[in-house]
């Protein structure tokens, strides 16, 4: 390392243009008065390495489809993002960095994405990013080998990650890197900075592993460099770059708060700012001028601006590429470009199957299959699998082959479980393995990279494992359909560990999460159908393990209306109700035939299938008023989950048959039975409650 | 490996044996026709080396303190644990074995403590286990340096663990394992059943990586093994206990479904019934009497019923140690076996803070953490910490020192984060590191252990990471505390990625979780006291990361409401109200200037602080009617939050003021404000809701 120098003297340039970049971030964070200096001031030359040399991006189009991707997954570092985003021309300016971390600002204290131009996921709840960059990498095999043909590599960018100390000791990071590893994506490059310093501690207190012996177990390349030295960092990743069948790990030994005269490697400069005293004497120890703010020398400007002349060039050699390759392959490149655009083909949705009860009763679960079996063929780009559950989820793309790394001569020839078709990248099923909270974070990064519809599955109850990753797609808008069965006490011998009770109340809590649980095959269709079209965020399916009858449409109303989220199904006559029943998923129904009883014995009921409160919520009021009438309390829910949140439906005057503890082992009849959920006593509930509005 | 023989003809007794448990798995999954055969079947050779050999524990008292902790974190493979507990005399029965999965029988699906003799922990999710032991193994630790004395090592076991790929691809065992290692847990032992086939596929497909170099890297020992072969594991397991520096991996290869001529080692034999014929063909291989059903050989029982006997004898040889240490020890001895009790000392609650106005605004993290130096003192077995967050969560026990390995020569001496006080495995702070949902899972194996009343702290954000061991502490019933601070979008600058919104409602809708939200610093001494005291599962504290005014309790009600849940803080008058405020958290005060507005304007109304829905779900109709009139239908709740559930106490009539979308990156007060957090806006709601239900 060379020692501060004095700025006006002639400094070095790359260490010019490090320093500007940290005392940019040390300026916003200290003026915040909120933020992280220590990342940015420590990670600062790997970054303008990475940046300025090896990333390639065209900042005028940050959407660029074969830009490389870049991920803080050390999202509470976002300061150094914004800095080299502003410094290399995305579209921030100085007074964007000047409110870091205040109201309406493109600043906001970790990276959002959809906030700021640039900004590819949202980070910031440590390991994600992570997770989000080995979906993207995933993507881009996919892409390439799917749309690239020889002589035309359309698809040809890398993904990298700067993760922390924090990331690697996340679980889910080591999810993501086991199956990067068994994937070989040699695109992904992660540079790990190890500035062994957490939030309350040193690392010694309690991550004393080798993580660069961990990543190699997982197959990954590992190079271990002075994460402070130039020439050092761009070495590793022209290294990490030439090694195209491993991810690759470059453990970079930093400085965190590098060049604070008391704070440098501490946990003080980890997540407070330095404090304007000592700002002063970093800036000193830097050789800058100490009274400057958001202070950008002229020369380090003329270098970052070349970063955008050379990802002009770069974009507009790839935009000849495409014409090349649009006029070559005419059908495969509308088809790439309609991807990429998010678009769906035409005519999609044609061929989704229509049941009537004469298909016999048929779990949810196998509903689905049958869709996804329609959606393989008219949605191309839809891929996807599940957290080692296959047979039971029932979400195997057949024929259309496994994503997996093509020509290995050293693995065992699998020879279960798979989907048959095409191998290689280019198949369209993904063996995540036992890692629902690993999947999840790829989905993200898949969707977020673009190009592909990405599903997941798993058994409702793991949607645990995964909500951290539900939240940030949720929160990010990733369009990404989550597949999850055994969806209630009814899977039954699997016990209370198995049985989801409180997880579709808990989902439905999470805002920008859509979550549909079908009452049967044909719902399951419009569920699916609704999945597909869905923008703005994540869309869930609850489905059955269990068999439940097709109803039959010609006695009830039609299934498409699932698409407003609740429907009256069944009605005892014109006009107002006494009493409603509302059901979801396979409790809809038991409804019925509890209505059907009703109405033999004069009650004026009707049943609600409600497969969607969110769909419903976004209905217009007369439309909600005369689904649910405001004057009539008479109601009771029959979900078998959580009461938890039906009281919006039901009042304080109605009734809610649910789940309120967990479950129990027995065949899943038994414990329904014993649970309550029959038509006998939804029948005695619904007069129950009749009798008590009528007080 | 012995080929099969003939039975009759003298087999070999501990084929005799290990043939005994895979019979019984294999009929009672069969009976049951729903189960997980594969397991038990490949895992029985080094299960019976394990219980016959070195598992050191009583059949006649399965709660004997100083037993070795037996952990199945496979828990599909439960009639593997079954089938041992009913062999070795834990009380379970063949009539168990065969309601395997049956309503109301102590066998269900998977392992749950509780319900089966000698069941410690509920298993099934996938590497929940794992963590359970490791956090076991980390109370055998703090209770051995805690209380034994020179000669008198009255804590003195072991935990093994039988491990299944998917326990370790799943990250929470990750977490685990690399805290095990850096802590050194030379007590924990783990027989990894390394039979290469999950559900769905075998592990070829997605799980290339080097388990053995991974665990390696975490600083564990490390052995590979052929898992069927009984000197093998005898001789590993040997090895692992000579190792007390480090927790041994012992990689053992298997078969799954062995034995069985059509589905050994195939993902088939791994979650359902073999089916008639293939139970006789398996059975045949064995040289079984093909027809004899739950059939135990006389020669092998009494070979199983060695292990009772040599239990009996090594309990009744601790009791001696045990009269001893009472003899020399009294005090220790008492404080010993007060904590195996999970009782708390005399006057544990004595000198608890209370707070004034004159105290000023003060954070409930640091009224919490008030409360959390005075029960340092008076709970002394009261152990845990946070995940890297103790300088936010404000929970470290000052002065009483850091849970880690003693006198370690290579390790760097850590310089920061650190308590201050003992050193060694009888500190009580627990450096979790950024491990989230490794830390939960641990806490839920440190309950179950016994002796220890564990406590984790991190920001409420992230008990999304920690659900899935959440979930599994409230199942089972666990003992633990959760601090969960920064709990709302109040937190600011960090945003949306850190500003809870749905965490509380989805925590509420979890059966056997007791959540408190105290409204200030006096609610929150209560909370805590709460907390201590509970049973029957786990207590999450919600925790104020901003200042809030200390409510004058010479106005209003004393705080000891906060046991009721819920209780009127302030009346207008006499008599039922006309209004309702219902507020939790820093929302309290908010409500209270409101109300305070509202009667200056002549309206009746009153305001009721809510800081805990279950507590108040269980008072008697009366209290509730009494807090919450049912006549009373103007009520406007207030909670920054999400409003989900909110329906339940202000009815279709109320209205809720809530956060039904994601938060934003801003100072604390504009967010709040931005949101509508604001007395004049509570005021003008409940003006709106008087109104509407005045028509």
């Amino acid at each position: 390392m060379k020692t501060a120098q004095n700025l006006l003297a002639g400094a070095d340039l790359d260490r010019l243009c490090i320093d500007t970049i940290r005392t940019l971030s040390i300026d916003a964070v200290q003026k915040a008065n909120s933020g992280h200096p220590g990342l940015p001031m420590g990670a600062a030359a790997m970054a303008y390495v990475l940046w300025t040399r090896h990333l390639r991006g065209d900042p005028a189009d940050p959407a660029w489809p074969d830009r490389d991707r870049f991920v803080l997954s050390a999202g509470h570092g976002s300061m150094l993002l914004y800095s080299l985003l502003f410094l290399t021309g995305y579209g921030l300016t100085l007074d964007d960095l000047e409110h870091f971390r205040q109201w309406g600002s493109r600043t906001p204290g970790h990276p959002e994405r959809g906030l700021t131009p640039g900004v590819e996921v949202t980070t910031g709840p440590l390991g994600q990013g992570f997770g989000n960059a080995v979906g993207m990498a995933m993507a881009e095999r996919w892409l390439a080998a799917t749309f690239n043909r020889a002589g035309q590599p359309i698809v040809d960018h890398r993904t990298y990650v700067i993760a922390s100390d924090g990331d690697l000791m996340e679980g889910v990071a080591a999810e993501a890197a086991s199956l990067a590893g068994d994937l070989r994506l040699g695109r992904l490059i992660v540079l790990y900075d190890a500035n062994r310093v957490t939030l309350s501690a040193t690392t010694d207190v309690t991550f004393s592993e080798d993580v660069g012996a961990r990543f190699a177990a997982y197959g990954w390349q590992v190079q271990e460099i002075d994460g402070m030295d130039v020439d050092a960092v761009d070495a590793a990743l022209t290294a990490a770059e030439g090694d195209e069948a491993r991810p690759s790990l470059i453990v970079a030994r930093t400085h965190i708060g590098f060049g604070s005269p008391h704070k440098q490697d501490t946990f003080e400069a980890h997540g407070e700012p330095l404090g304007k005293d000592e700002v002063r004497a970093t800036k000193r120890a830097y050789g800058w001028p100490e009274d400057a703010q958001f202070y950008v020398p002229p020369e380090a400007q003329r270098e970052f601006d070349k970063v955008g002349a050379r990802g002009a060039e770069r974009h507009a050699a790839w935009l000849h590429l495409l014409r090349d390759y649009r006029a070559a392959e005419p059908e495969l490149a509308a088809a790439f470009e309609r991807a990429l655009r998010g678009e769906l083909p035409a005519h999609w949705g044609d061929g989704l199957p229509v049941f009537t009860p004469a298909d016999g009763d048929m779990a949810t679960r196998d509903a689905g299959a049958r869709v996804m079996a329609v959606l393989a063929e008219s949605v191309p780009n839809l891929v996807g699998g599940s957290a080692d559950l296959d047979p039971s989820t029932r979400t195997m793309l057949k024929g259309k082959g496994d994503f997996q790394p093509a020509d290995l001569p050293e693995r065992t020839p699998p020879t279960q479980g798979l989907a048959g078709g095409v191998r290689g990248y280019a198949g369209r099923n993904i063996h995540f393995g036992i890692r629902e909270h690993g999947m999840a974070a790829i989905l993200t990064g898949m969707a977020h990279h673009g190009g592909v519809l990405p599903f997941g599955a798993t058994f409702l109850t793991f949607s645990d494992y995964m909500r951290p990753s539900i939240r940030l797609a949720a929160l990010s808008e990733a369009h990404v359909v989550y597949v999850w069965t055994h969806d209630s006490i009814a899977l039954g011998e699997d016990g209370p560990t198995h049985q989801p009770v409180e997880q579709i109340a808990s989902l439905r809590a999470m805002p920008n999460l859509l979550l549909l649980r079908p009452a049967d095959a044909n719902e399951t269709v419009e569920a699916w159908r609704i999945a597909v079209r869905h923008r703005g965020g994540p869309v869930g399916l609850v489905l059955t393990r269990q068999k439940i009858p097709v109803l039959d449409r010609s006695t009830v109303a039609a299934a498409d209306g699932v698409a407003r989220g609740a429907y009256v199904l069944a009605d005892a006559s014109e006009g107002v109700p006494d009493l409603i029943l509302i059901a979801t998923g396979s409790e809809v129904s038991l409804a019925l035939e509890a209505h059907r009883r009703l109405v033999a014995e004069g009650v004026h009921s009707r049943v609600v299938s409600m497969p969607s409160w969110e769909l419903f919520r976004a209905q217009p009021a007369e439309y909600r008023g005369a689904v649910l009438p405001p004057a009539v309390r008479a109601r009771v829910s029959v979900e078998a989950a959580s009461p938890f949140g039906w009281e919006r439906w039901v009042g304080l005057d109605g009734a809610i048959m649910g789940v309120d503890h967990f479950g129990a082992s027995a065949p899943g009849p038994v414990v329904m039975a014993k649970y309550g959920f029959t038509v006998e006593n939804i029948v005695a509930t619904a007069k129950q409650v009749l009798a008590r509005v009528a007080r």
